[in-house]
């Protein structure tokens, strides 16, 4: 039987009438591998929710198809977005299928085109303006307030809805358990909460009997919720968390507290570290703010939060091929180059296994 | 419950014995998403094969993760392929998740070092010769066939093994019926084989009544097996299917004419209108080779091929993410600026609005 998408799935748990569309591009159904080889060595139970799986490569889907459905619901013909990056790419899918416009707007500073490729290509229209990101979401908001556009940005109510069901899925993939931690990148803090308000209303429905612990990772140049400040000029190589001042900061603290969690941080070498390990030794690769959530278990570890045996999911947000310049950066890239002899070759493959004893 | 990957699902199917282990990056189990848009417009009953969303893009994975566990049963540690695409990033992730070390061969002119990010930041160790890429296929063979290391090029038998699942899914989310044509792209030929072969295991198990009829479609620049003899310089931007020489001619040759389909040819520009088209009509972001399935459909369909009603499925191979710069480069991707006020915003937004109509 062909998987219908999270609409139509998770219906009875969404803002669903007779009158939503069950748009869908397959979001959602994604895998929850174990990571066999880290497992034993940290002494956990460890599982990688790898939402790089989702149709335009990140957890945004989930959000945006529940969005873009009730846009249509709504009879709106356009969406709206400021974003460079994932959040853009998923609205810009999601319109092309459902048969709306798709406006991006972007600071017209360091634009890289790369980043921009997918909204584009899935015909949505780019406007850069002469201002910077926090002045492109402004006029977002004051345009879709006064005109028959619909703001997509994550604080549409709808993209935390379409969110939770990561941990419907969670809980379904682990035969019906809430995991002991749920491990998470923290940049706007929209997917912690969203996880968090899926297992409360799993547990309020009688579906869970335990919730899990909730434990949120920011990267230290932009650990606004850590230091309780906002950070005026955010900093990390880890883009996709790279937020100064996160829209779910409130609800992402509640989470935390509620569950007995944490938000703490991570510093970009122990996030380039993560990246590296889930890629060499589990081969699974993840865009690098992904890679904040296995940095933070194993902080996690080191500092002895663990008892041994729980089970742990990390939350892997975007695909690695997202962001493909870091990993060519962050790995020695050049190949040693021979003759065109089998000899050659083989004193050569002789030599990389040498150095890598 | 967790989705257990391809072996475990299909073992019944697989050369699997109480010795193959259960590796796996939950490969398989993609989308088959229905061309809403599309099937009206083609008065078809048009689906997509979505391989892009296996572990790491590509179709691959199917054939590699087989091929590997093969690999580990048989005590091998270390396997070795050519490749400077998909190939090398399928067999770099299941080397790591299996613990095996992964060599790969590439000739040493025009390395595009983006498509080998993957495999190196799997931990693949990337040798170049100086010598041409079927100088740097025969090494592999050579080496192989001397020493401990296993060949995981197309030619290693369990690849078409785990391809020819993805026949069986399509089947499955079909609710057990096979389509009336299945599109798909040629480059090597692997893949039209083993899907044919996924189909007639089916028909042999009496689980399916009807065969589909086997349409592939080569790049015009490459078309080998339409024109009856190799290609000496094989040319076209769909790198995945610039191939002059395909290793598996006669079973794609035989898997057209058994199942009274045809082995066609599509031109780059048919390939990049086809690729642009999925995008901006429904939200499919495929790498440039798969869309040679929907072009050669569109192809067909302008011929008067079909009678109309008919389902078919189309294969894309890969994600879109695998090649970003085919995508800059094939639309317009520099943004209007503009003044950071709402009425500069949206006097571009109904210029735009204009132009699109």
């Amino acid at each position: 039987m062909r998987y219908l998408g999270l609409i139509e799935t998770y219906k009875e748990y969404l803002p669903v009438t007779d009158k939503t569309p069950m748009l869908t591009l397959q979001e959602g159904n994604t895998p929850l591998v174990r990571a066999e080889n880290l497992s034993k060595e940290l002494g956990l139970n460890l599982f990688f929710k790898y939402e790089g799986l989702n149709p335009t490569g990140s957890f945004k889907d989930r959000g945006m198809v529940m969005a873009v459905a009730k846009a249509m619901e709504e009879g709106s013909t356009t969406i709206m977005c400021a974003s460079t990056g994932n959040t853009s790419a998923a609205a810009a899918a999601y319109a092309a299928r459902g048969g709306l416009n798709c406006i991006v707007l972007i600071p017209n500073n360091n634009i890289a085109l790369g980043k921009l490729a997918q909204a584009v290509i899935y015909g949505a229209k780019v406007i850069a303006i002469n201002g910077n990101f926090d002045r492109a979401l402004e006029i977002v908001r004051e345009i879709t307030a006064k005109h028959p556009i619909t703001l997509v940005n994550s604080v549409n109510p709808y993209r935390i809805e379409g969110q939770k069901t990561a941990a419907f899925e969670v809980v379904d993939q682990l035969d019906g358990v809430a995991p002991d931690y749920l491990a998470i990148p923290v940049g706007n803090a929209g997917n912690i909460s969203a996880y968090w308000k899926g297992f409360k209303e799993l547990h309020a429905h009688g579906r869970i009997t335990k919730l899990p612990k909730m434990v949120g990772f920011e990267a230290e140049g932009a650990m606004a919720i850590v230091k309780g400040e906002p950070i005026a000029e955010p900093e990390t190589i880890a883009t996709a968390i790279r937020i100064g001042n996160p829209a779910s900061w409130k609800t992402a603290v509640a989470a935390a507290e509620e569950s007995e969690g944490q938000i703490n941080y991570v510093t970009d070498e122990e996030i380039l570290h993560a990246y590296k390990l889930i890629a060499s030794r589990e081969g699974i690769f993840a865009e690098p703010a992904s890679a904040a959530s296995i940095a933070g278990v194993l902080k996690l570890k080191r500092e002895g939060k663990f008892q041994g045996g729980e089970t742990v999911v990390c939350v892997l947000t975007g695909h690695g091929l997202k962001d493909p310049n870091i990993a060519i950066k962050s790995v020695q890239a050049e190949p040693i180059v021979v003759d065109d002899t089998e000899e050659a070759v083989m004193n050569a493959i002789r030599q990389l296994e040498g150095a890598a004893q």
